[in-house]
């Protein structure tokens, strides 16, 4: 595998011809290692229009899971069952502490105000690209079409309808214009040319950290981020979910494609039990345990809010 | 003591009501409580131009510091020394838990690229307007004059001269213009007035959690942020530093001056050890031995790094 | 409200004397109280023979909860839903930030074994009495006779029948002698009496903190435990769960009391949603919508484990 | 380098079989390696009696560190000094994030009151054997006669002068006598021999999360613990501190010496910075100037406590 096509505009020369080398190293080691990553490392994954991922460093695999598991239950559970099924059980009955015993690194690139969402999951290590010291790329988010969506009308944190023909084209010319704009003054305050030079003699530029209060939140930025498994299970739940904010859940969708290289075991058992599932209040197991039992019931004999019977209707494929 | 005259701008009206009625409550309660502190309760101390702290709630006090220590150490140290003495036993030793036995809750107003600095305090918990629910106040960060400095030549993320006449004007109106234009351009987006009014029914409005990204990083945001005072005190270390960067420089003195009022004991002995403390390396320490027994050095003898010896001959009230 | 009968025998006179006063306080704040919590504060609730917890101090409500996640969610909104209703869609959609917002310390004497237990709990601030510089106190946990269970033959963690006659006073009797004779020895190696004084001045006593290495793990400690009301929750509902150790799960048990008394709102949701809840995997949940279709369909019809096919049907409370 | 024959009492032959097989594995990854670490990985290494430390996984290295600060600084700091240049100046200005992108996990057998020592550092994950589950091994740590202090006079929590003769005799006796009887008592309460097997079949055996309370505290435990650098240096700078107690030194040294191998560059900082270096507050720096400046003064002119002159003086060398 080679840097992807599609993503050489993503990367400067310089950060290919890293990755390049990178790629190229061949090192012994008696960890264990997981050669279906090991096939993406270094490697940019496309996220949005310029943003990327890509795993720079990673310990452990599910053997590791099972390692720790098996150091908790002492020689009690050896050979009870087979590595999936070992962490099948962990999974479901939340003993999370073996998952933490997995780590992994990434280099992301994204906008500041997906940053912003993601650093609000504290358990994880962050280095960032400091716009106090160093000038920050030309490079803005700007949707694709098919994500311009109106604001929901039902739902306060929701999207609605995908904006149409001029109202679209607006907004898309609003985004760029205004980062551009920005941009360029920030430049002008800087007084600084991308290359280092001074743009113009004759004026003193403003310090970077003040400069950069000009850009808009559509910027993007970079960090390295390293983060146990269980963090990153609960990074991913949040995060891939139809609830959150399309843009960040692009990121959390490309990391949950990359688990399933690294752990593949783990990752199965979470899409299943966390992912596709589902927690039923006590009220909803009632209301369940009534419907088995051939009740027929609506939401006023349910004892459930309108909300959790809708939310328990729709998790049960009944329409209403 | 009532809201102060010079914060009345900083408020809505509909702010400045419930802030009267949260301080005429008068609860009886058997915790401890700290008068100094309660004075100035719910009350908004300004920081920058249109930011501010103000207390929202606190637990404990520096007899708490006290107690918990005493827990510690058992029937052992009661009565060994006054509480004062106790508390500065425990920071000159780094005996940091009783310390994390106090709890305080700051109701804080800032711009959101010092919000992106005080985040990577991760040992907090943090409730943050979310402007994927609502849309965001007209209110930015504009420096005052004195505080437009230009890039450092010496220090890569520091602070030169402060900018002056034609240079200083230019800054001050880039900045107004382009927030001014970008939050138009926000509420164009939006299609939605500040009152939740449809600006114009033929078009239809961009979701809030898209159109946030066309506003710059001096645009106000606010949070609720909860801390213990350990994790405090090392927030304020940091960020009450001379090399911290002054807009959240400002936000620590004001914290500091809460300190004062609340646990005056703690926050007199971190002032000393801490604030005005320094730490000498191994080596560092060596070359003060040294010049205490007479010797003459330079930095070539010191076995320091240049910028090692530089800092401790700074430290030192020496000049080279 | 007094100090309870039943608990006295737990507290030392000095410590009853403390208790007294500290219940005597009457302070004036403008923080929020909770009348129903104060009525218990200082005060200790017994658990198990000689342990206890007793509430030390507070921050916050139901309503801090409902004022945080007003911040969050911003105007939007306001009025929307009584303060119940708010807590209630919080806990049911996992937006933990708010009720980090309230905090909650508590004294707590535990045998170490439980204590061991609970300190994998991170989350935390924790001062423990350190034995390292006092002596502990003579005080073991010995199991009521209920409670001395024999291992389960089905479950490797868990507990079967109920020793009884002789099986059960051979067990006691046993743990009272080794639990005196180390403690005994305890002594003799530390060669101090419980009130400081040198037992035998021809011989040097073993210093504290090796000593302690002789005593047994039901040995009783205490500690101050200070946790924000989100990881209390994460730990009531690990450790009041019918599958956690019954020593810890008493503990649990009177923690999830005085929440009720702290946070009605708050633990009635929590009760619902979490305790008396069941989170069904995407194959289970594929399991109920057949059932509930009228399919009648077995084990190995279900793509369920054996063992995850006999927790759904528990769950729903149906025989196999 | 194979199993060093002084550890080989440590093992059981089944898990020196297991580290065998571990250490012959060699696998091919693009990750960094470091092979003065994959020289000792898996291998144990003894501490105290019975217990050991083995280097289980390891993420990153020197190169890492400064790869991350890189990402930080971005474009400015580039080739301006050399690796262990940065990483010193890092470590000098409290720098941490970029040790937080090594991460290591270590096998540590370890006596149950230096576990509990250990596990009060939260910032790490943890996996320990389970008693609940397990039968624990009949090892207990009993003091080489060079570590049987008595308890400090002039020092609550410290160690004072060896005990001799029969002194040392009756501690030992007392503690391989008690340490024996609550084994073979436990054993009895299990009514179940190490193989797993029942010891008399007319008795029930107390359930194993009960009868482990009947152990001492010098019980050795084990557990997989898995922390990041900037956590670990903590640690280390804690526990191999002069004041902690041996025990847990003893570890703490084992460590530090892994980490010479691992991350050499930040460990001779580390050293240097922290472990050689001290803390002087505000009022000790002044004491310094006052004497370079050639003045004389004892601790009453000094405006230092008697004790913190008494360190300080220690520090600089000076006898009082």
């Amino acid at each position: 595998m080679t840097v992807q096509a599609s993503t050489r505009g993503l990367l400067t020369e310089a950060q290919e011809a890293e990755i390049r080398e990178q790629r190229e190293a061949e090192n012994r080691t008696r960890r264990c290692t997981v050669p279906a990553l090991e096939d993406i490392l270094y490697e940019p994954i496309q996220v949005l229009d310029h943003g990327f991922i890509r795993v720079i460093d990673y310990m452990g695999d599910d053997a590791a899971i099972v390692q720790s598991a098996r150091v908790s239950y002492g020689k009690g559970t050896k050979h009870t069952r087979g590595d999936a099924g070992l962490i099948d059980y962990l999974m479901r009955h939340r003993h999370t502490t073996p998952f933490e015993m997995c780590e992994i690194k990434f280099h992301v690139k994204l906008p500041i105000f997906v940053a912003r969402q993601w650093i609000r999951h504290r358990t994880a290590n962050v280095n960032e690209y400091s716009a106090r010291y160093s000038v920050l790329d030309k490079e803005f988010y700007i949707p694709a079409p098919e994500h311009l969506a109106a604001q929901s009308v039902s739902n306060r944190q929701g999207r609605g309808e995908i904006l149409q023909g001029a109202d679209a084209a607006r907004v898309l010319e609003l985004l760029r214009d205004d980062a551009e704009r920005c941009y360029g003054n920030y430049e002008i305050m800087l007084n600084e040319r991308q290359d280092g030079g001074t743009i113009d003699e004759s004026h003193a530029g403003l310090a970077r950290e003040l400069a950069r209060m000009n850009l808009p939140l559509n910027t993007y930025t970079q960090w390295y981020w390293k983060c146990d498994l269980h963090n990153l299970l609960h990074f991913v739940s949040l995060r891939a979910d139809p609830h959150a904010q399309y843009e960040i859940r692009a990121y959390a969708d490309a990391i949950l494609d990359t688990m399933k290289r690294w752990v593949p075991a783990a990752t199965a058992s979470f899409t299943n039990h966390v992912m596709q599932g589902v927690q039923l209040s006590g009220g909803a197991l009632a209301v369940v345990r009534r419907l088995l039992a051939g009740e027929t019931l609506d939401q006023a004999e349910s004892g459930l809010s309108k909300r959790e019977w809708g939310e328990l209707m729709a998790a049960l494929g009944r329409s209403e």
